[in-house]
């Protein structure tokens, strides 16, 4: 897999009276650069057509630095397959240029269908990212 | 209608870094006290059983002053029916004992089935807000 | 003023149990098209230098059709100058080939300094988005 | 310490399209109960009057079952002290009665100062909530 990069601007939005990113939103940025990483359509078709929806089971982020508002950060998650059943993402968040992760995240997420069933990892998924 | 009034405690969650609650956060505040206004074991039964949710399809705010972080928040809503299909909901915020409201809110609701088509306010609803 | 266009792409986070984007989160999609439009360099620099922020006194919305999960949404502001002291912009939603606005916005901002006193618009502002 | 439970009503806003509570949230609940665990007024006053402020340095969560619009999830956090500079959270989301944590939540925390320089934790909160 070639190394994947999920550009976030920071906005007022993403701040909190402190001057840094509010903590759980990185949880938000891991999230974009994943479904970018697997592919947006790729997932909007698993939903509609089959659905096939994602569920994160444990997630964590150690936190460096705070990120302020104008900063201009780059997600670089990479996947793994930790069974059939269970996909692992490191995803840490950089500034461009930086010496250092300011936040490094892992999340394990799974598939379930529309009861909420657990299923297999769908081979689109992986075709994508672990070729 | 006896006056109601929900209680929001700011954290930092809701504030941005240039030390104020995030202005499109009010609309959450609203929100939060219309379903305890309407009951939330009457909406949670009505989406559940019936399929039936509420859409905004009008909102506005005015801002006068910025809560912060540990602020208590008073959210004081009426509802008066707009027709049999729209309900109008004036919100305003306020500070414990203040002159005058930090924000004042209009929200305009309809309510959709599960197909997302247009349906009559619930009598339910009404009859709990309106007598 | 050329047309411009932030793109916004909606996931998981910025929906709801009812299947289509919670209707606050417009007003999100709205602040980073307007910083966008007026540069988020020079919103930094004057935010650092300057002390200088952006506060919303006024917003509203009409919501016409809900976006969902999956959606690459246009959001296209324009500006115009009310006062001296404030800045009105429209800022409307679209799907891109769309026939309508899903969302309709307006937005009343003003600037303060540090102690969060009223000051004029900034010229540096005014000169991009005007010219 | 005697057993602290502080109460999450789960909104519109607070659920994504999957129907479940959208998994960062979680992290907001555990902030918001431990805000009322060391006392908020405790916590603004530190912030006002000696500019500290609490920055979170690792948090994780491990997620066993979707809360949904509707529920009243309790939050029961403890706390230790891990050393001068740092606490530790155990924060688990359960609804009143079950047999079993629907989330279960860890989260480390230091504090800082307005130049942002780590500083022992304030004596203030250790007395509320060790004693």
């Amino acid at each position: 897999m070639k190394p994947f990069v999920h550009i976030v601007q920071v906005y007022y939005e993403d701040t909190d009276h402190s001057g840094v990113v509010y903590h759980s939103n990185y949880f938000k940025y891991f999230e974009r650069a994943r479904e970018h990483l697997l592919g947006v359509d790729t997932l909007v078709r698993l939903w509609r057509e089959e659905g096939i929806g994602f569920v994160v089971y444990r997630a964590s982020a150690k936190y460096r630095e705070g990120a302020v508002f104008g900063d201009r950060l780059e997600i670089r998650p990479t996947v793994a397959r930790a069974s059939d059943y269970r996909a692992l993402f490191t995803q840490d968040v950089w500034r461009p240029g930086g010496q250092k992760a300011l936040v490094e995240g892992q999340i394990e997420l799974c598939c379930v269908n529309r009861d909420r069933q657990l299923v297999r990892l769908p081979k689109l998924v992986w075709a994508r990212v672990l070729d």
